[in-house]
């Protein structure tokens, strides 16, 4: 096994809870999710606070469903998309358990998730791993003032207003966490702000195929194969990628699955927050109902920032691999 | 054990990489640093891009100190004070190793440090914990345009141009990396982006004693105990809040180490690079040459962006601990 890959014999997913903002709950998943809010500012000041409150919610959620109160956490692993995690670190300060912040644009949640099954393996500890994101408080950061009302291309995605988190303990459970795959950068040479599914597709093929190789696996042995949010465009070119039909039947994308077709958001979902909550909310609760047995998901991320992409650089990408399989109790 | 802290049996620190800025190279520890930049642009064409530079020379530099190939790193974890980390993740796609970003501040480095260890331990990993900042490069983001030439205040510190990098492995070395303690968010209510030390001080003490307790310790085991980068004001905080002294005797900063009094840095330096720098270019081969045996470092990060002071908030901190120990080989 490569040593950029962790398998983890015992680490149990033993909570999960998921979170949507108005626009999600009227998706395909808004009935499942754990709880949608009314209004996206949800009683805050600004789009920020109210993206700190839907971390604590998501953490103190996951939590909850682990059977834990919140002070029974030893470690909260989180990531967000604002500049210096803001959110992430805002929400630690009202939550108050030990917080490990990561960034990895939208492949944060991966990342979370396998740094929380590493503090977990072979201990006694108690981990929260989540991410989460708002639309309103990104596409201000990253693109243009929403008073501005620019007009969205087509392979724009739709930066998503969620939180999922998952509570990870060693244990056997309904889950387990199986393994951990660290990505490298890939940068294909785009340049489009508006296009992050040609920008990380790369990334995610690169991911998976050393997942696969390290795990010794093929593709048919996976219920599901997510990736992030690459959504429509980005899905397409992954599968030209791959090359294969075993891979298209199960590949799938959190992107393509948080919104309907006609609710406007173009090339799918996006944002730190949209993986988390399709994996926290979706994937971890079918597997627990055993209708799939094993999926890997591969968390993406595009990792310009706005200086880097006015100072003329393409958009490196990173994508994350974990692999959630159903347990035995 | 408090599950917050983590105990390493077997992890090694084997190599180590630091690089100053011309200033930086001007300081006390510059005619000890690996390496020191002659100008602070580096050929490069922005600041930003420079600082990519200098992670890619400490990640390949603390590999090399190991006896390792650049290709032989299985894992890079890194940080930087960027918006979305792009010196950190520009970085990885040159290096084009596995990479796990990381954000804390200038916490970063004890963040990146303890996360390297929890991946060395047990298994068969060659890892990379680093971090860097860019004087030029971090202000303009934070505070003012360099151009504006703005008077700075008394209690300010100076964002050094510097990075620093361990390599760690399971194993058995001259250093031993022994305990890595995840730190809470604590807010004091400071809001004075100029005064970083009066800030963090009370999360740096949560964080230390809350390490003590978990290895059940006392002040006098230890040679050094340093923060990150309190600097003169912050370190005179935290010896207050210790009340101790055998804490004041063994306590030294990080920020107030790299720079002489006449250097004009006020209140001494700061930046994810600083307390990355010292370690890996003072406190490590000091530890190595068999000066000092055991050693705390308390990285201190100050959380806030320039939304959320913008907005009004307060900036809150976090101090991750690392305990590093001379080994018996």
């Amino acid at each position: 096994m490569s040593a950029s890959t962790r398998h983890f014999e015992h680490v149990a997913v033993v909570g999960h809870f998921a979170i949507g903002g108005v626009r999600e709950g009227q998706g395909p998943l808004g009935p499942i999710f754990d709880h949608i809010w009314r209004d996206d500012l949800a009683g805050e000041r600004t789009w920020e606070a109210a993206e700190g409150k839907m971390a604590v919610q998501a953490v103190e959620g996951a939590a909850h469903g682990a059977g834990w109160q919140l002070g029974d956490v030893d470690v909260v692993v989180g990531g967000d998309l604002l500049d210096q995690l803001v959110s992430t670190n805002f929400a630690a300060r009202q939550h108050q358990q030990p917080t490990l912040g990561v960034f990895a644009a939208c492949a944060s949640f991966a990342e979370a998730v396998g740094l929380a099954g590493l503090w977990c393996e072979g201990g006694s500890a108690r981990a929260v791993a989540g991410a989460w994101s708002h639309h309103l408080a990104v596409e201000r950061q990253f693109r243009f003032p929403i008073e501005f009302g620019y007009q969205r291309t087509p392979t724009a995605s739709w930066t998503a207003t969620a939180a999922g988190a998952l509570a990870v303990t060693p244990g056997s459970g309904r889950v387990q966490l199986r393994a951990f795959t660290v990505g490298r950068v890939v940068d294909p040479g785009s340049t489009d702000p508006m296009d992050m599914g040609t920008a990380m597709a790369p990334a995610a093929w690169d991911s998976l195929q050393r997942h696969l190789r390290a795990v010794d696996g093929d593709w048919g042995q996976y219920d599901r194969v997510f990736t992030g949010d690459l959504g429509v465009v980005g899905s397409a070119i992954l599968c030209d990628l791959a090359h294969d039909d075993t891979f298209s039947r199960v590949h799938d994308d959190c992107g393509r699955s948080l919104y309907r077709p006609d609710q406007d958001v173009h090339n799918g979902g996006s944002g730190t927050g949209c993986v988390a909550a399709v994996v926290a909310g979706h994937i971890v609760p079918r597997i627990e109902a055993g209708d799939w047995r094993r999926v890997l998901v591969a968390a993406t991320g595009a990792l310009f920032s706005p200086t880097s992409y006015q100072q003329g650089e393409s958009i490196p990408a990173v994508a994350h691999v974990i692999e959630l399989q159903a347990g035995r109790s």
